[in-house]
């Protein structure tokens, strides 16, 4: 079999986006559905709107991965095929997830267009198109996995990580819920749960997931490969809440609104946290209760003005190279060396990143 | 093993709704989420409200079939046990469909109370607790069924009913869309494929494929069986189209919106068909366009009129015993007697129904 043009990372990203125009083509031709040719075309634009328009880092990491997996710069392109599937997958579950959180979070704009439920005679058709999103992962898998001796476990990691992703969902919106009544509800335990469950599965732990029942591994025997990554998407979201924050709005391409939202953030956690144990705690804590979830710009000032007097930039960064060294520590403890370089690449993609 | 008490209808009812208990618990349960006490008491509540209060003919239907498949009147602790499951599955099934269907129809009520989003504190969280409803089902049967040899096929077909019902339900409202500027783009071509796509495979084929795979058969071997049923299933569908206009209100316990909705409902198919054959064709699709679609009573009655003059009742009463007649003909074509029966079974339960 001839080695596809998938060298260097331009070659790959190429590569990968022709698989996308490939797996749409067949999901329009699927016999189990009857196209007429208004649906037709109407998977096709909602296949483009909300699949396409993201960085793709999830799904190209599924490649990156299996190809340190198995020690080559280049891959069959039958492999290259079946890798850029699992990612292109996984950019599918991406797509469910964002469509559906847009309409529950009442969103405005997505990757700088209009959310897809906000576009003109979509509305709430966008439920049944994040259901048929999620249907099509399905599809792909059983045409081109049925036959492999992991299709059931590739069926059981999709569904349990889309399982953990949507708990995580349902304890964040219950959470913001409570915590607007009493933000004393929240709390590191709390933040830990909910940003675990609701993103380092799918956005950590699925790609080297997919790559290594690909390399016909076994999930069972790589726990603590599932435990560092979980931890890397812990750290991932803990960065994307201080960016939130502190970010440069140019820089990371929005206005961060976490203050407004009333979010269960790691900065009013800390805050929280870091309040408890001063003198001040019980003003501290009546003046974070008071500004904190107000759209006010004023109240937003005012809590940015704790979080300075708490030195929380300060707070963030000793976090930031705890984690650091304290993963790196864990990857190096694994004994495949093959596998400390697939999570190294993960680390070294986020670490002190600014966007 | 003991022989469950499954033997008459109330017993299997009984014993049906005790393994519902079970299955919740569960989940309740399931490692894979760390459920704190307020994400533990969602589920809890959003399981009774969504999952019970509704007759559960399909989830006891793969119970019965089970049992014709088998030629036994009382089934095992264990088959009891695994039929019901697969039953409840069915019945989460249609309540991630009618969670997620009442947002997007803009519902108010459902099997007697306010839907699932009308209920202070859920809103749009709705959408998620679908998903969750739908992750659910994976569980249940990587719980009970993941060493069953059947195990993929049991994924595979939960995921091929769930994608044919959800691309007949964009079907539905990309058509209705279309319908409301001209309703000349409803034929029974449309009607047909929506139907058996939207309610026929998950309401008639799925239960029977289910009992089918928990017999130890092979779904390949099935195909006239399928077609059988989601014929079947098309025949249950007109005859709620015809009872949303025709039926007892009292009787059937809603009030039929089909006209005001603009629904492609059997019966406006079947006037745009007839008109087209008589010499006022032109003056008959004028009227119709203008009343269809609108909630003022007098255009519903003006409509009703039209049905009338068509004589429309007849052609359901033509309609039905034809349909009738001709599946007992193909049921009576399957070589298994077993098969047969539960095929017979199926259509009795629906023929000449009043509600």
């Amino acid at each position: 079999m001839a080695a596809a043009a998938n060298g260097g990372g331009g070659e790959t990203k190429a590569a990968f986006a022709r698989i996308y125009d490939a797996l749409k083509a067949e999901l329009l031709r699927d016999p189990a559905f009857e196209y007429t040719e208004s649906s037709h075309q109407w998977i096709d634009r909602m296949l483009d709107y909300n699949v396409l328009g993201g960085k793709c880092n999830r799904g190209l990491s599924v490649v990156d991965s299996y190809k340190l997996l198995k020690g080559v710069d280049v891959l069959t392109e039958e492999e290259m095929f079946l890798a850029s599937t699992l990612g292109w997958c996984i950019e599918w579950l991406q797509a469910f997830f964002l469509v559906l959180d847009d309409i529950m979070d009442d969103s405005h704009t997505r990757r700088g267009q209009p959310c897809w439920f906000r576009v003109p005679q979509v509305g709430f058709i966008a439920v049944n198109d994040g259901i048929l999103l999620r249907n099509h992962i399905s599809r792909m898998l059983r045409l081109h996995f049925k036959k492999k001796p992991y299709y059931a476990d590739l069926l059981d990691l999709f569904n349990e990580v889309e399982f953990k992703t949507a708990s995580g969902q349902m304890l964040d919106l219950i959470t913001t819920h409570e915590g607007e009544k009493d933000l004393t509800k929240y709390n590191i335990g709390v933040h830990r749960r909910i940003v675990q469950f609701k993103t380092a599965y799918y956005s950590f732990y699925l790609p080297v997931a997919c790559a290594l029942l690909l390399s016909g591994e076994s999930l069972e025997n790589y726990g603590a490969v599932e435990n560092i990554l979980v931890e890397m998407g812990t750290y991932f979201q803990v960065q994307d809440d201080y960016l939130d924050c502190y970010g440069d709005p140019e820089f990371i391409g929005k206005i961060g609104t976490d203050i407004e939202d009333y979010k269960c953030s790691w900065l009013v956690v800390q805050a929280l946290e870091h309040a408890d144990e001063s003198q001040k705690s019980i003003l501290f804590l009546m003046l974070l209760q008071e500004n904190y979830g107000k759209k006010d710009p004023a109240c937003v000032a005012k809590v940015k003005d704790l979080y300075k007097e708490l030195n929380l930039e300060a707070v963030f960064h000793e976090y930031e190279s705890e984690s650091y060294k304290k993963l790196i520590a864990d990857i190096e403890a694994q004994p495949s060396v093959p596998v400390q370089k697939v999570l190294k690449s993960f680390l070294h993609k986020i670490y002190m990143r600014q966007k």
